[in-house]
C-alpha cells in the first residue's frame, strides 16, 4: 500500500476504542486552547475585514462562526474560525514540525458541528473528537514527513498540511471510504498554499483558516466522487516531491495508530515571542514565591541567552506589538502581574505606570551559558533584599505543559475580552465536557456574541 | 522599486490607449477561443460534479455560468467556468511556459460580468478587454520567471500563476490602488497552489477553476485593504524562491508594456495530444487538396518522430480517451472528416466503421529524422495512386495559428453540442464583437443552456 492510501485506510477504519483515553484527554485539552483563542480572536481587525468582503458570498447561513454574532455557511465559517483563532498567534504548536495544528481542523469541526446542530448528521462529541484526533494526526504526519526542509523553503507548513488535516476530520464525519479518502487527500493537496512571506500581515491567519475551509471542500467534493490523482503523497509529481528538497515519508507512517501525534502539542502560556517568556515565567515565579509589591522593586536584572537580547531589546515602547518582544516588558509583566495574556501587551499596558516603571528599573544582560529556554532573574528590593531565580525550563514546553488549570485561566483570560463573564465559564465547563454532548453545535451556540 | 511593484503598478496605471490595437485584435482571438471550450466542457462530468456538490454553497445567484442553466455567486461561478473551459484541454496554451492562460482570467472576468450586468459596476467590452489583458500579461510574466524550474518540480503551472491573473484582472476592474493590487498579489501568492500529480483525474480542471475563484476572491480583500505581504515575488520567502529552484525575476519586467504576452499565445486546432496533431494536420490537407473519398484509400504510411511512436502507437481503440493519442485514430480523422474536435474522439467516433476501416489500413515508422512537430504521409489510393505530403510545421504553432475562420470553425464545432445552432451564431459573433458591447454580463446571457 502506498504511504497515501495507508493513511487514507487508518482514518476511514479507526474505530472510537482504538484510541487511547489519554489521547481523548489531550484533545480536550487542544479543544479547550483552540476555543479560547477562538474567543479571544473574534474581534480583530483581520476578522472583521475579511466578514465584510466574504459574508456577501456566503451560502445558506447554517453555522455559527465562533465568538461572533454572524452566521455563514460552513465552508465560509472554516475560513472566518481559521483567522480569529490564529490571529493573536496564541494557539498551539507542535515543537517537532512547527505546525499550529488544532486551527485546521478544528475550524472546519467546530463550522460543519454548527451546520448540523439539530439535523440526522448532528455531531456527537465522541465523533468530533475522534475526527479531531485522526485529522490532527493526519497533519502532523505529513509535516513530520517533509519537515524541516518544506518549512526551510518558505511555506506555512500550518496551512499546507492543515488543508489535508481539515480533509480528513470532515472525511471522517461524511464516512468516507478509503477510495474517497484518497480524493480527499488529493483535493487537499491541490489546494495546499501558503507562504511565511506573508507573517506580519492579515494573510498569515489567513492562510490557516482558508486550509479549513479547502480541506472541507476537498471532502465534500471526494465525497461525490469527484476524482483526484491518488498518488497524492509519493508521486513524482506529488506533495511532498513538489514541496520538499527532502523528504522521508516513512515518517508519515512510523508508528500509526500507536503514537498519535496530539501527545507532542504544546499550548502557549503567554501571547508574545516565545524568546521571552522564560523571562516572564521566571518573574511570574518570584512573585507568585514572595508576594512581591512591585512598589518595592529597586531593580531587576534578567539574564538570558544572547539571542534573546539580539531579538527584544527594546525598552522605549511605542506600540502594543513592540511589546511582545520586549524582554523589559516581560520582565514587568511578570512581576506585576504574574501573567502574559491579550491584556498584558495592548496599547494600554505599555502606558501602565507601574509596568514602565518596572521596565525602566530593569537591566539585561546577555549570557552565553543559559540556553534560550533558560533565564536568571536577581530581583533586589528596596529593602536591600536580592531575590534569586533561575529557571531550568520555560513553561508551555512539552516536558512543562500547561496544567488544565492554566488552560483554564488562559481561555477565561481570552473569553473575557468577548462574551459575558458567565457565558464564558458555561462555554469552559461545556468544551471540557464535550466528550459527553450530544450536539457539538450546541456548544457553537455557547459562542455567540452578544451586543451587551 | 521591487518587481511585485513594478507589476502592480503597471496594472493600476495602464490606460486603454497604452495597449495596441494588436493586442486587442488577439485578445478577443483568445476570448472566441476560450469561450467556446468553456461551451463545450459545459456538459462534462467534472463540472456537473462540481456543481452538484458545491451549489448548495453558493451566495447570492447573481452570475451566470457559461454553457450552463444554473446560476451563483461570482466567486464560484469563476471556479465553475474554470472547470468547464479546460475540462477538455482544448483550450489555449503559451509554448513559452506551458501555461494555459486564458482559463484563469476570463473565468473570473465573464463571472464578475456576469454578475455586475445592468448594475452601476456593469462592464463594457473595453474595461474587459483591457483589464484581461493586464491579467494574461501578468500570469505569463510571472510564469516566465519561474519556468521551467517551477514547472519541472511538478507545479501545474497554469494554476499557480494563473491566481495571479486573475487577481490583476479582477483588481484592475475594482480600480485598486498599487498598494493595494500589491495585496492582492499576496492574497494571490497566497493561495498559489495545484500540482501535476493531478493530470488525468478531474482535480486537473479544477486547479484552473480554483486559481480564477481565488484570484477573485485576493482582489476583493486587498479592495478592503486586508494586508498581505509585499515582497510576493522577490522575498526570501516569497513566490519566486518558495516554488522555483531557479528564476529569473526580470523576466516578469522584461519589455513591461512594449511587449505583450497575448502575442505568444497558440490555440489548438484539435482536442488530443499535441503529438499527433502533425499527423491529423497533414491528413486533412490531402483530403482537402485531392477531395479523396476515405472508401478508396489502400493503405497509409505515416513517417513521425519516434517518441510520437512511443506514444501513440495504439491501432486498437476500447475507449474514447485512448483515442486521443491513436497515431492511427489521428491519420483515419484526418483523411475522413478534416478535423479533430470534440466528436472526433468520442465512444462513437472509435466506433464509426470509416475510421475504424482508415486505422487498420494505416502504418506507421518512427523515423529519427522527422521532428515531433512534422509528419510524413503517404496515401495509397486503391486506383495505385500515390499521394504525398510533408508536413513542416503543425497548424497550431506559434508561427502558422488558426485563422479567425478556423477559431469560428473550432467555436462552432464545440458549441453545438450544447447550445442550439442560431444561439452558437449569436454567441460567436457577440464574443467578437465584445469591443463594442456596452455590458459584457450581456454576452454572458447569451451563453445560457436552455433545455431543448
Amino acid at each position: 500500500m502506498s504511504v497515501t492510501e495507508t493513511l487514507a485506510s487508518f482514518v476511514v477504519e479507526s474505530r472510537p476504542q482504538d484510541i487511547p483515553t489519554l489521547t481523548y484527554d489531550e484533545a480536550r485539552r487542544a479543544l479547550v486552547n483552540y476555543m479560547g483563542c477562538a474567543i479571544g480572536g473574534a474581534k480583530e481587525p483581520a476578522l472583521e475585514n475579511a466578514l465584510a468582503v466574504l459574508l456577501p458570498f456566503t451560502g445558506k447561513a447554517t453555522a455559527q462562526v465562533l465568538g461572533r454574532s454572524e452566521t455563514c455557511d460552513p465552508l465560509y465559517a472554516s475560513l472566518f474560525n481559521g483567522i480569529g483563532s490564529h490571529v493573536h498567534e496564541y494557539d498551539d504548536t507542535l515543537p517537532k514540525n512547527y505546525i499550529h495544528p488544532s486551527i485546521p481542523v478544528a475550524s472546519a469541526l467546530f463550522a460543519y458541528a454548527s451546520a448540523n446542530r439539530g439535523t440526522a448528521q448532528a455531531v456527537s462529541g465522541q465523533e468530533f473528537l475522534q475526527a479531531f484526533i485522526l485529522g490532527f494526526d493526519i497533519e502532523s504526519r505529513i509535516g513530520n514527513a517533509v519537515y524541516p526542509s518544506h518549512y526551510e523553503a518558505g511555506w506555512h507548513i500550518t496551512s499546507t498540511t492543515g488543508v489535508f488535516g481539515a480533509a480528513a476530520a470532515i472525511g471522517k464525519l461524511l464516512k468516507l471510504d478509503t477510495q474517497q479518502m484518497i480524493w480527499a487527500f488529493g483535493l487537499a493537496a491541490t489546494q495546499a498554499a501558503g507562504i511565511r512571506e506573508m507573517f506580519g500581515s492579515m494573510a498569515k491567519s489567513f492562510q490557516p483558516g482558508r486550509a479549513a475551509q479547502n480541506g472541507y471542500t476537498a471532502a465534500l467534493l471526494a465525497q461525490n466522487n469527484f476524482t483526484a490523482g491518488e498518488q497524492v503523497l509519493e508521486g513524482p509529481r506529488g506533495f511532498a516531491a513538489v514541496t520538499a528538497l527532502e523528504y522521508d515519508l516513512d515518517k508519515a507512517i512510523d508508528q500509526l495508530g500507536k503514537h498519535f501525534e496530539l501527545h507532542d502539542n504544546a499550548y502557549k502560556p503567554y501571547a508574545c515571542g516565545l524568546v521571552v517568556h522564560p523571562t516572564i515565567d521566571a518573574c511570574s515565579q518570584i512573585r507568585e514565591a514572595h508576594n512581591i509589591d512591585p512598589l518595592t522593586i529597586e531593580k531587576i536584572e534578567v539574564r538570558v541567552a544572547p539571542l534573546v537580547l539580539d531579538l527584544c531589546n527594546k525598552k522605549d515602547l511605542q506600540r502594543a506589538l513592540q511589546s511582545k518582544y520586549s524582554i523589559y516588558h516581560a520582565a514587568a509583566i511578570g512581576l506585576a502581574r504574574g501573567k502574559g495574556g491579550l491584556r498584558e501587551f495592548t496599547d494600554e499596558a505599555i502606558a501602565d505606570p507601574v509596568l514602565s516603571n518596572l521596565r525602566s528599573r530593569t537591566h539585561a544582560v546577555a549570557d552565553d551559558r543559559i540556553t534560550e529556554d533558560q533565564a536568571d532573574v536577581t530581583v533586589e528590593l528596596k529593602s536591600g533584599e536580592p531575590i534569586h531565580f533561575f529557571l531550568e525550563a520555560s513553561l508551555g514546553n512539552i516536558e512543562r505543559p500547561l496544567s488544565n488549570v492554566q488552560l483554564d485561566e488562559k481561555f477565561i483570560d481570552q473569553a473575557t475580552l468577548v462574551l459575558a463573564q458567565a457565558q464564558v465559564e458555561e462555554l469552559l465547563a461545556a468544551t471540557w465536557a464535550i466528550g459527553s454532548c450530544d450536539d457539538v453545535g450546541s456548544i457553537v451556540s455557547l459562542a455567540v456574541h452578544k451586543e451587551k
